[in-house]
């Protein structure tokens, strides 16, 4: 990918509103924009961060639209490069119109993420940060939000560059070591050297426990209430929209056999998915449904598993579900308490999804079953990407690889290349290591404009 | 409505995108923003039109997001107040986050089209002016994209002006008479008087026609096509549809029998339906689509009447079709010429649906009934909206009134008063007269931010 270029797309939502913003970065934003742009001040003598109102006319002159248009001059803009942002009133027709003769005039339609990738590329963040603007922009829940906003902060960053610079400081000491060989100088005992790789990898362990909250609260939780029919599933379903600030409500899953909806209790989003039955039948009609429920509680996070005070308890469908998933992942929940004032002991939680006694509760347990007590309010590092999480995974590897080599006495040299590794391991995630093939799966992720 | 207090509202569309924009605008915008921002300058010190790169914190000072913070100073604003726009990440959450501190801090949520109703109370356009704000948002078409754009750069209000300038002139010159009455001076002779009168009529008249293409370039050309089962409906309207630049394929219509699309044929909008047929039958299933097919039938700007080579012109459905919508409105079209190279003349144009022979034509045909040789490529006043039509309607009417009492030699006084209803109905376009209904009517069809 040509990085030289310059470089433009439309940056504000796709649709109808009072204004878009059309964004372009590189060498020729300003003059380009220049060309068409009809006010009172001339752009290519404007300062940075300075706005300036006037007619962006097309070929022939002829206007297009009133538009403003901020000027930002290299390194501060966010891509580091010169940049200019055209706001026009909010039609797609002109936003159209405006790229089209941005495009027949040498510049080029920007690559999802390309803006951010050059923002990373000319070091105005490091890898992590730049992961974490589409983070933050696809952030669904208050958790998820917050999360990204940390990791677009630094927070995490900062976390690994200290641990880089510990597992630097070591091989400093080892390589120097190595440099003395023929005097046998000792700069540092093995004793130390292991405590300090060890103390790296405590951290590195912190870390890595982080993500199973950490992936969650930026993926969201995945549930599927499963339970006999007439036990109240949607009567649950219903009161937990109700009650929750609910994000997206009612997106009909990929058939009518299961329902899915999100709601966000306590800044975490919860994807509730209504299943059918789990039972395989020989009614042709209902395996189909039923195959894609069972696919649902597997794919879940958690599992409801709803009963009444009527029927009670089912252990014959509690069976059932645990050839699907994990015990730790179930509540099981008995409803309609509203009907029999003294359930059975049986279940996690005793709910009356009509009266909703019980359900913050059961709500407490969801959270809980989730994120432990870990819900973040402070700024404290946290993984929430699997490319992450792999790579401290890969760095954990090489320093107990390290530490064996230490105790079994061999070579720096050897502890050395460990160190390297697992320091470089490290480095991928924020981008010090970083090959095109990396870049592209990140940045094909994000959307245009971005 | 206050127009004294500080408003604020998402100014981009809704959705996910790169950036966001929140606009605040009254003379606390830079007040209450500054409370939660961190950047290098103080945005109650800063220039207009100047940018500033900072973080927008939250009650409790925790960051929301990285902002970027643009300074209006009135008048030089949009709505010629204070104003401030703050550019975020594209996430709902974001925005969501930040208008709800500043509504936590006495600003308040813009009604729709606040933001250009006090731009218009504040003098930065004329009412035409801003009611071709929301137009130039909405447009569909290149045409009306251009229409709109017109009329916002003032090309009509242009003309209104100096219609309104013509009858103050003549009405000065009658209040002068009425003045020296008692001496019985004629500063403009009855004939003159007429003329001057006339003269604007004329110009009203010509306005008064161009709303008839004004109107469908504005809102698209409604099109149903209607033919027998088998003559080829939707291949000509797949035709249409890949020969065209389609802009929003295939909206299924109220129901079943009904299906709209809307493609752009030379830059105006046709909304074509597809009737099922408009012959009424006892069959209670068919009836209930038949209903809805006269239906669009009855609401087209244009009836393309299909029939084919084989069965040859349907007199019997092209009566059906005189009862339901005029005969200027209808285009007759055979199809399926490729079948047999010697059609009968009957019928404007001879197509064929497979080929795409003729039907370059038929185009032409459409674009012809719709704004005759009118298209506007040049910078003509041009009525779009039927506000406007009526007050140019009323305005005429008092104009050929004073005409009339000049002509019956009555009073200057009576004709001072004619003249001066004209006037101020003309004003009504343009909003020298403008009561709150007015404003609420227009301003209430505006989207919110804008």
């Amino acid at each position: 990918m040509n990085t030289d270029d310059t470089i433009t797309a439309l940056a504000t939502p796709p649709g109808i509103g009072a204004i878009n913003v059309i964004r372009v970065s590189g060498e020729e934003s300003l003059r380009v924009v220049e060309k068409f742009f009809r006010g009172k001040e001339k752009l290519e003598k404007s300062s940075s961060h300075s706005i300036h109102y006037g007619k962006f006319v097309d070929e022939n002159g002829e206007t297009i639209d009133d538009v403003l248009v901020a000027v930002f001059r290299k390194p501060n803009s966010y891509t580091g490069e010169d940049s200019v942002e055209i706001s026009t009133h909010g039609s797609p027709l002109i936003s159209e119109k405006i790229i089209g003769v941005l495009i027949e005039n040498g510049i080029r339609l920007a690559e999802p993420g390309e803006f951010t990738r050059r923002a990373f590329l000319n070091g105005k963040m490091d890898l992590a940060q730049a992961e974490a603007v589409a983070d933050v922009i696809n952030a669904r829940s208050e958790a998820s939000l917050r999360g990204a906003r940390n990791q677009l902060d630094g927070i995490l960053s900062g976390k690994i560059e200290e641990l880089r610079q510990q597992l630097i400081d070591v091989s400093s000491l080892i390589e120097l070591e190595l440099d003395f060989a023929e005097e046998d100088l000792e700069f540092v005992s093995e004793n130390e050297t292991i405590e300090k790789i060890q103390s790296v990898v405590n951290v590195i362990e912190k870390l890595l426990d982080t993500f199973r909250f950490g992936r969650v609260i930026r993926d969201g939780v995945n549930v599927a209430i499963v339970g006999k029919p007439n036990v109240g599933k949607s009567s649950l379903l219903n009161y937990i929209l109700k009650e929750s600030r609910a994000i997206v409500s009612h997106i009909p899953g990929t058939t009518r056999d299961v329902i899915r909806e999100e709601v966000s209790i306590d800044g975490i989003l919860f994807r509730l998915y209504d299943t059918a039955g789990i039972r395989l039948t020989e009614n042709d009609v209902e395996r189909e449904g039923v195959l894609r429920s069972r696919e649902a509680v597997k794919n879940s996070d958690l599992v409801i598993f709803l009963n009444d005070v009527i029927t009670g308890f089912s252990i014959e469908l509690y069976n059932e579900i645990l050839q699907l998933t994990d015990s730790s992942r179930v509540i099981k929940v008995m409803n309609k308490i509203d009907l029999n004032r003294s359930p059975d002991g049986n279940g996690d939680a005793q709910i009356s999804a009509l009266t909703g006694e019980g359900v913050e509760k059961l709500f407490k347990i969801m959270k809980e079953k989730t994120v432990g007590i870990n819900i973040f309010s402070e700024r404290s590092a946290v993984v929430t990407n699997i490319r992450h999480f792999v790579a401290l995974k890969k760095a954990k590897e090489y320093l107990l690889k390290a530490v064996e080599t230490v105790k079994n006495g061999m070579s720096g040299e050897f502890v050395a290349v460990d160190l390297r590794n697992a320091e470089s391991s490290l480095g991928e995630i924020i981008g010090t290591v970083a090959t095109d093939d990396i870049l592209n799966n990140i940045f094909d992720k994000f959307c245009i404009g971005k």
